[in-house]
């Protein structure tokens, strides 16, 4: 099988430094073996042990170191054990293990003055990803993105995620066709029975009754819908709401349509800070807009949206 | 069960004319019923016979007959041959029974004249509708709508679906509290094995997966892409990017992030009659936008999309 073709690789910048998250698993081996092709230098291997897989794990940490040093790559290695975390603050698996990664790129990225972090999902993990959104009920439709900056602990960690177009079979076949080995089941990042059920019954059920692989569908709506987010985006920055006090301006607000009304409000309720933004709560701020409605709404944390003198402001 | 509370019913003129497609089936009989009660005096009942049930479908239109006549509502009663178009044409089923629809629509339309249609769709439908589109890959995730403008044999008809939040349970129970009765799978308007797959397994199975019904979540997925197809029509508005000659200006469509560039060539195409736009002529559309690309790219129907004097133009 030839050798995955990702713009990416030709176009980014070989001698910045990169972290790489590698599990071991085929998806992050290809990851890793690709930057070293490409002729990457400044690649850091970062490598967590989610404490998931019993004695498995240390055989993955070797692979992993291994295959780096192989490549004369630095490896970092971590260890967490999620769930304890799971336990202790009483988390979902998924959200432990989220904090746990994030927490360990965070200090990698620290000790190495790295901003930027290479990630190997794909497009099946996309397609998962969309499902498992559409189920939580997010706003809208929503995948993961091949550019994509995280605060983490206080500071900013470039997600990039290059494989995001390529297929899991595509990747699997190319190393195997070089003999190239990896740890199977080294599913570290992806610890969760929901998702595999997504994996191994609802993709194949929506493929069966499609009459074809629904994943490019998935992945196309993912990449639509994140179009959409950007025209949003312009649009709330058009609009222009803002007074110079940062406030929002009530008059200019009223003469925009509803749905950018709203788009417009959570924006501002996010760049203000209010955590737990949900739907029901930005509607509740648009009453405000109604000057015979209540002059007030209450905000997470204490806080308060108010409206006095034409204006909407948290208080 | 009390009756489902839908505010449509509430704040609709009651004295406006009204068709209301009615299978029989109880989505449809349910419709038919609220508008009674909530004193609708203007109700025109379309009923369409796909010649997809046999002789059950005699039947059905003598039950919506007589349902019509208790009300005083006058009745139209149709009937269409789906498959043999669909042998004829080389249609879909879908496609077939939507044209099918259509065409009886129209009639009703022109002979009562009158321009708007209820129709019995729930957040059920809803639901299946998104997975539906989702699977065959449309341009980001979209439903339903509560009110959209169809063009139909070449004359605007307004189709309205009041109980688009209201779910099918709720509707049945309230039917069978007040032991109102209906025919029983008179779905003459969803003909489709695919469909009732996703209804029958996917939707079990996503909820068995997320531990609850995730009906909701699909549903306002669906408002939320409606919402930010609002916007992105605002905001190909704002960016104004034709000429006085109705040409696509190049100098403005070049400060625009891509995104909305793709959405106003997009607009552009779309206003300017061009049929079956893909996403991937879209994108072909936009290598016209670099001056050291091709000057025009070939469009359906022999038509061309070219690029001289700083202006984009179909010709």
């Amino acid at each position: 099988m030839p050798i995955p073709e990702v713009a990416w690789f030709d176009a980014a910048p070989k001698r910045k430094r990169y972290l790489a998250g590698i599990s071991g698993g085929a998806d992050s081996v290809a990851l890793l073996h690709l930057l070293h092709r490409h002729g990457f230098r400044e690649v850091i291997v970062c490598h967590l042990d989610h404490g998931l897989r019993g004695r498995a794990s240390t055989g993955d940490a070797r692979f992993v170191e291994k295959l780096a040093g192989s490549f004369g790559y630095p490896c970092e290695s971590g260890k967490a054990d999620v769930r304890a975390v799971m336990r202790e603050k009483g988390d979902s698996l998924e959200t432990a293990a989220r904090e746990a990664r994030h927490a360990f790129f965070a200090l990698c990225s620290r000790k190495h003055r790295c901003p930027r972090l290479l990630l190997a999902h794909h497009a099946d993990d996309q397609a998962e990803t969309v499902l498992w959104n559409l189920l939580r009920g997010s706003r809208g439709l929503s995948g993961m993105q091949e550019s994509q900056v995280l605060q983490v602990a206080g500071r900013p960690l470039e997600c990039l995620r290059p494989l995001l177009s390529s297929r899991r079979d595509d990747l699997r076949g190319w190393l195997a066709s070089e003999k190239l080995s990896w740890r199977e089941d080294a599913t570290n990042a992806k610890p969760i029975a929901a998702r595999n059920r997504l994996r191994h019954e609802v993709l194949p059920l929506l493929s069966d009754i499609a009459r074809r692989d629904v994943t490019d569908s998935l992945v196309r709506a993912a990449g639509s819908s994140s179009e959409h987010r950007m025209i949003e985006r312009w649009a709330v920055k058009q609009a222009a709401v803002l007074d110079p006090q940062g406030r929002l301006h009530l008059p200019k607000l009223r003469t925009l349509p509803s749905e950018l009304q709203a788009a417009c409000l959570y924006d501002y309720l996010r760049s203000s800070g209010v955590a737990e933004l949900s739907r029901d709560l930005v509607l509740r701020g648009l009453a405000l807009l109604d000057v015979d409605g209540p002059p007030a709404v209450n905000l997470p944390g204490g806080r308060v949206l108010r409206r006095r003198a034409g204006r909407l402001f948290t208080a």
